[in-house]
């Protein structure tokens, strides 16, 4: 079995409740005990899984990073699930689906934060490329607060064939773009979506943007295109969230994207 | 007069742009030549501002870190703002302002990345305190992604004190709290408003959120508390954005938050 070590306190503690992954040992360094690692080594001994004390220096270098916060576990590799588990069966897929794609986000910290913030919109899968984009390592487990450990993530090797597939299913493709005309909050979203998110610098590829039902953009005022893409990408997916849940008189009059 | 040093692409390029500081000086080093370097370096040298070439030891030594980017200046201090210029004479003071209050953000990369936000909702003024939080640096406009060199930023030195004054000028006192039962959704906001964002782990302080008009949350999907604090501050500045200037038919039918 291929194994890996998260690091950090949000990692390992959301890892251990999500119960998807297989955990060999729990590694804590002794010197700096606290109330919330406690917490963590406890529910671990729940679970029968050996906890074992390790010096600072032991843990940084099993961790390569300093940035362990104390607490370290080898656990079996990243739970990926398949297109299927996020599409959902034929006969029930298009209902309210709500998906992020995520077409070649390259850093570790912006797509930590999208996965961060798609966990907090209860998104129903992430799906991310092989090749040319951050993968689901401990890294982004931690610059996601182990929000990692819950969302269902699938990669796929062809985006555009992904996309063909969703359509198909029922979903409509909403690609983030800042030189779009269409503001995100210019109308109702359709019923299940599908938001893309593009490579911080060079944005959704020509040939994905191409297969999206149509490109929405963040709004700024003045003219200095200040925003983050993992903020970018907040707003998008918390509008969804808003529409859906709080907005019952806006959509009765509202006027559809579509 | 006091001197600091700025760094990266970004905060060097909008500071020449937002003309605020003196420069004295700009450096290169010249490793990595690139067009958006020339770019600030031609921006530059049309101001009359001395550009020198230095070698990267010497560039990370004065600029104290690896993110230079290969471009750093030598300015004058930030030039912060008074809270009368961020609330406006007392005449106009009210109509339609909207202000940031940072109570106790203390991590650099939070504050640039809500200052960055700020900056694209065309936010009048941030206030911090003087203390116990992070101040405007050049760290603070490298992640904000210069976005500090535009905004207006003041501090202060009681936040109770300077919430008064907000509210004798009209404006209500909006407080984000993790605990509140009022969602960001749920009504419309006031036409002059001061969001008031806590510190990452503690939240607003107990007597600023005393003197809160109200403290609302961002709502979250399933059980795991997964939001940034920047994120969640970043929903909250683009709900008041989106209603200003989206939403004409909910704000005439809309329940008012007050």
């Amino acid at each position: 079995m291929k194994k890996e070590t998260l690091y950090g306190i949000h990692p390992v503690f959301e890892a251990l409740k999500a119960k998807r992954r297989v955990f060999f040992t729990v590694y804590t360094s002794g010197d700096t005990p606290s109330k919330r690692i406690g917490k963590v080594v406890s529910f671990a001994e729940a679970q029968k899984i050996p906890v074992h004390k390790i010096s600072p220096s032991q843990l940084k270098s099993m961790t390569d990073t300093d940035l362990h916060q104390g607490i370290a576990a080898r656990v079996s590799s990243y739970p990926l699930a398949g297109l299927s588990e996020i599409t959902g069966d034929p006969e029930t897929a298009a209902a309210n689906r709500f998906l992020l794609l995520l077409d070649n986000v390259v850093d570790p910290q912006n797509f930590g934060a999208l996965v961060r913030t798609a966990l907090s919109v209860g998104i129903d899968g992430i799906i991310i490329p092989k090749n040319r984009s951050a993968q689901p390592t401990s890294v982004v487990s931690k610059s996601s607060a182990g929000a990692l450990e819950h969302v269902r993530l699938t990669q796929v090797t062809n985006m555009v064939n992904t996309i063909k597939i969703l359509k198909n299913k029922g979903l409509w493709i909403v690609g983030l773009d800042r030189t779009a005309g269409r503001s995100v909050f210019s109308g109702d979203f359709p019923d299940s979506v599908a938001i893309v998110i593009g490579s911080e610098h060079k944005g959704i590829r020509p040939l994905v943007k191409k297969h999206c039902d149509f490109l929405i953009s963040i709004p700024q005022a003045g003219e200095v295109d200040s925003l983050n893409a993992s903020v970018a990408g907040a707003i998008a997916m918390y509008e969804v969230f808003r529409q859906r849940r709080f907005e019952p008189v806006y959509r009765a009059n509202g006027n559809k994207m579509t």
